[in-house]
Formats: structure tokens, sequence, C-alpha cells
């Protein structure tokens, strides 16, 4: 897309998009939101929500506005926000009355809040102060990326997002060892867990990969915000763990949580959210623990490494007869990835 | 590519090369050829080889450029052809000689003969007529599109591809029955069929699915050339097979082989190139029968169509522990093939 197909509202609103990722990964269990300040076509301000109880996106935006000395331009200026400004008191006062106060004379906004109860509430409290309300712009692409967040929001859950590696013929490993995706690959994967609150493995991956789950590669630099994610092993027997691994003696080990004997996965995630306010869960176990997630319908997101590769070993991807009905996928996008084929979608 | 970015050269040796296809699956056990003849940046003629036995496409483009009344303007006339012209008497004279005889004053050639002892005979032969001879404009591609039949004159045996269909977690059926595949996937397999000489199946396929392996849905219009490629049945026991399957009692009943107890797969598929000129061996067996191809090395060309969807059910690509070692890829290409992913390689 150029710049001239695309209209000046949408170019501001993608500006702000793209200042909202600035928080991927930091803002749990708030979503990560960015905000422009626009006047006569000239960027006075920008600024994104970086973690739970510090200032939205909002009042980052009026600040950098102000440090940048363009606070007497406030007055009569567009903000552009990714999501619905908040008009309620909640760790931090209302985005609504910062607008107010400054002067801004027009709020246009892409998503809507999924909470049904706040729902459109900013468009009531700013009309009555005098400021044009917009909403809907970049919808479709800000309303995605809140995807998880909105998720979390409506069921009381993570989003769930399961990271598998294989060959063309399905195997997870290669015959005589190796790494079976390449670099680039490698990097997507350190992406994701840049991305999400939470990584799980299960016993067995513990026992046989002895794995760190730290952030090493990402394709993105890594936020100074940025705390490494939780990191879940759920397994029979805890005892079973040796207790040399890495996920419990490493620097992060107070990062690590353990937990035993989980039956039903929708409650204990539910309570993952409650407790630990984890938003994207990342999976990144083998196949027998992801048939469970699979079957009792608790995978949200799909994001398969597929490595042009014919391995033929006894590891396959998700053996035997698993699933009682198919799951409808809606693939996202399908790309190079280096020498392997990146595929990515959502599980409905 | 635009036409800015490559020389006359490179355009009149693409339209030859465009040309050839028409003869893609008619030839074997020749090569699919294309040649196109050009004066003063004019198209004088055009022709590719349509059946083992008949003309070549030096001779075809020649007699087309009679019939377009372009007789006289031949003496001193350029002919592009792709593949190296043959020199020595064949089922037809040597092509060398139709050219020296029109008056052609420069053959362009992009593939040389792979038989090495023709090879670069026919430079010599048309040189020492006056004639000049450039070689190697577009080789790569003409090369990569004579793949299966330079196999088949190395190593007395058929390219073999094998299509396989399958979903994300590689299972090879839909739980409740469907097809897998998507339309234009199908047309992808049938074009596969239309350019082959021969399709296997093994006896297992034909008691569950009892497929007719006849040509239906290609992307490209059925050349009226094409006859209905061998239908190969390898079973270990020909009396099992339903003596009501289409392959035993259709129309073309009589273009379906079968074969028993084939235990060395190399000395049987030389058997396949000697006694039938099949160049191009298509699989569309199941995983067991596909197993043993790869197992043996018997398969030089991977086409897979990936349909995004979890199946879940019990019927996997390729199941169990099965190569000795990992089989070198080298991918061509991934696209989109309708809702599916179409990758595409060739086994080293």
């Amino acid at each position: 897309m150029s710049t001239q197909d695309i209209s000046q509202d949408e170019l501001w609103m993608y500006r702000a998009l793209t200042v909202a990722r600035e928080g991927l990964g930091t803002t749990s269990p708030n979503p990560p939101v960015g905000a422009v300040i626009v006047k006569d076509g000239l960027l006075l301000g920008e600024g994104f929500h970086e973690r739970a109880g510090e200032p939205h996106a909002e009042r980052r935006a009026i600040a950098n506005a102000i440090l940048r000395g363009h606070e007497s331009q406030l007055r009569g200026a567009t903000i552009y926000v990714t999501l619905e400004p908040c008009s309620s008191y909640g760790r931090t006062p209302p985005c609504t009355e910062a607008i107010i106060q400054c002067g801004i004379a027009e709020v246009v906004y892409a998503s809507t809040d999924p909470d049904t109860r706040h729902q459109g509430r900013a468009d009531a409290v700013l009309s009555a102060a005098g400021v044009r309300v917009r909403s809907g712009v970049c919808k479709e692409a800000c309303d995605a990326f809140l995807r998880p967040w909105v998720h979390s929001i409506r069921t009381g859950r993570p989003w769930v997002v399961a990271k598998i590696a294989c060959s063309l013929d399905g195997r997870i490993t290669r015959r005589h060892g190796g790494w079976l995706s390449c670099a680039e690959s490698v990097s997507e994967a350190h992406q994701l867990r840049l991305e999400s609150d939470a990584i799980l493995v299960g016993g067995n991956t513990v026992r046989t990969d002895d794995p760190a789950l730290t952030i090493r590669s990402p394709k993105t630099a890594i936020p100074k915000a940025k705390i490494q994610p939780w990191r879940i092993i759920l397994t029979r027997d805890e005892a079973s763990l040796p207790a040399t691994c890495q996920l419990l003696t490493d620097d992060e080990a107070q990062r690590t949580l353990v937990f035993e004997q989980v039956d039903e996965l929708k409650l204990w995630l539910e309570s993952l959210y409650k407790e630990y306010g984890i938003v994207q869960l990342m999976l990144e176990c083998g196949g027998n623990l992801l048939r469970t997630f699979l079957e009792q319908g608790m995978v949200n997101e799909w994001m398969q490494i597929v490595t042009p590769r014919l391995c033929g070993g006894p590891d396959e991807m998700l053996p035997g007869d698993f699933l009682p009905r198919e799951l409808a996928f809606e693939p996202e996008y399908h790309q190079s990835c280096g020498t392997d084929i990146l595929i990515r979608g959502i599980i409905r």
C-alpha cells in the first residue's frame, strides 16, 4: 500500500498502531494501545501504554507533545487512538478527562471497548464536553492486534497460541540431532515469546530438552519494560522434574510455575488469568499435551513452522487419532521465513 | 519480470519454452521441445514436438513459417530452440539438416543434449555448414523444464513425482468425509496427471477409494495428442483387487497395468521406462507405498498440498519411523493454491 492509497486518518491510525506495538508483551492484563496527536498535518506527540498501573497511551501522547514544546497547540488538535479511550477511574484517572482538559478538539479511535458496560461511553463523555468523536478507522487491523486482550476480557482466560515446528512429513525432530528450524524461524518463535505473558511446556519436554524458554533472538528489540514471561511446567508429577533443570535453577527461576494434575484446562486457564494476569499463553509443549489443549478446544491461534525436509524419524507432531471432530482454521498468512515456511491462523 | 528487463534472446527463448509446454505429457520417451524462428525482430514461425516418431520442434517451426508464407525469409533467420538440435538419424532425420537446408543463419539453444555421445555435436555440424551457434540462453529455466527427461536419459528410469495432500496436522482424510483439498488444488493434481506418463496407486487405495485416475480438471486445456496416462496398480496380490473397480472396468481399462510383488523398485522402474517409455511417473499412493519409495530413494520430486485445517483423525500421512536418514529437499516454491498451500521441490 503506498501512502497515496490511504487517507490521512488511516495514515495516523497506522502510526498509532505502530507506536502501540512497542507495548506488546509488557501491558498485561491491560491492552497494548498507541496514541498520536496531530494538528494541521503535523505530529505533536505520541505515546503508548507500557505497563499496567502506569499512564495510558493518551496521557503519554499528551505528555510527549508538551515535552516537545507543543503544549499551546494541543487546543484544537486531533488525537488518534487504537482503542476507545477509557472513561472511568481505574488504577489511573480516565483518559477522556485528560483529553478534555488539554483542549483536544477531536478523538478518532479504531476499536471499541469490548467490555459492554463501557462500550461507546467515551463517545458520550467526550461529546458532552464538545469534543468531536469518530471511530472505526483501521478497525480491522486494530481489532486483530487486540485479539488476545479482547479474548481475555470476554472469556476470563488467556489467548492460547500454539507454536509447532515440523518437517514436511510432520516430524518434530531431526534424525541425527541438530535444529529443525532455520535461524529466522527461531527468531519468529522468540518474537512470540516476547509478545506472550507465559510459555508452557510439559514435564516431558523439561526432562528431554531442558529448555530455558528465555527470549534470546526476537525479530524486534526487547522492550526495556519486558520481564521474562512466566515459564509454566504442566506435569503429572512435580517430583519427577530434574532438580538441576534450567527452568528451576537459572537466574529467572522465580519466573517458573509448576502445576500438577491439571485435568480441566478451562478452569485452570481462568486461574492463570485471574491470579497472574496472563493474557497470552504460548504453548511450546510436545504433541501429547498439545493434543489435550486441542481436544478441550483451548487453542486460539496456531503458528506452524514447516521446514522443507523429510525427516522420517519416530517423533511425529500429533500422533494418533485424537480429535472428536475437525477444528475450523482461519488462515492469517503463510510466508517464507528464511528457508522455512511459516503458517499462522486462528482456530475457531 | 518486465519485457524491458530481459534481452531479445531471452524473450524469444521464453517464447520457445512456452510453445514447448504444449507438448508436455505427450512426447515421451522424447522430450518436450519448442522452437521459434525470428528475423529482424519478427516471428516467422514456431512449433513444438508433439509425439515420438513425429517431426521435431525445429521442423515444425520451419513448416509453420512456410505455412505463414515466410519461406523466402528463412534464409538469414535465427531459430531459438529449448534443447540442442538433434544431429543424428533417429525415427526422423536430423534437425541440423533441415536447419542448414532452409538457410537459417543462426541457431540459439538453451539446454545441451544430456547424452554425452551427442552433446555439443550440433555445434560442430552446424558450424561446419556456416551456421552460427550460440547456447545457454535461458538454460536454467529450460534445464528445469527438461529435468524429468534428462533424468530418464541418464538413469534409464522415470522421474518420480510424489503428490501428497494433507492437513496442518498431517492427516490425509477428513474426519467425517468430504474432500480434503480445495478445487484449485485438485486442479493442480490433475495438471500433474496431464504432464505425467503414468500414475501409480497401491492395491489398498483401489480397494478403499476406487479412483479413476483420469484427467478431469487440469489448469490448462488437455492437448489433443494426450492419451490417458498409464494407471499402475502395485499390489501384493492381484486377486484381491475388486473386479468391479474403475481402473479395471472403465473405458480406459486397457491403460491400466497391474504389478505384483515388486520388491526392488529401481529395477522395476527401469522396466517401466524401457517397456512403456514412461518418463514421468506420478505417485498417488497412500503412506505405506510412499514410504517404500522414499526408503529406496526412488522419489525425485515432491508436491505437497497442505489444507489449513486440523483433522486429528487416524489417517496419518507417513506414519511411523521409516527413513534410515533424512532426505535433503530443495524447495522450488510454495504458494497459495485456492485456500490451500502448495509446496513443491526436488528430493536429492
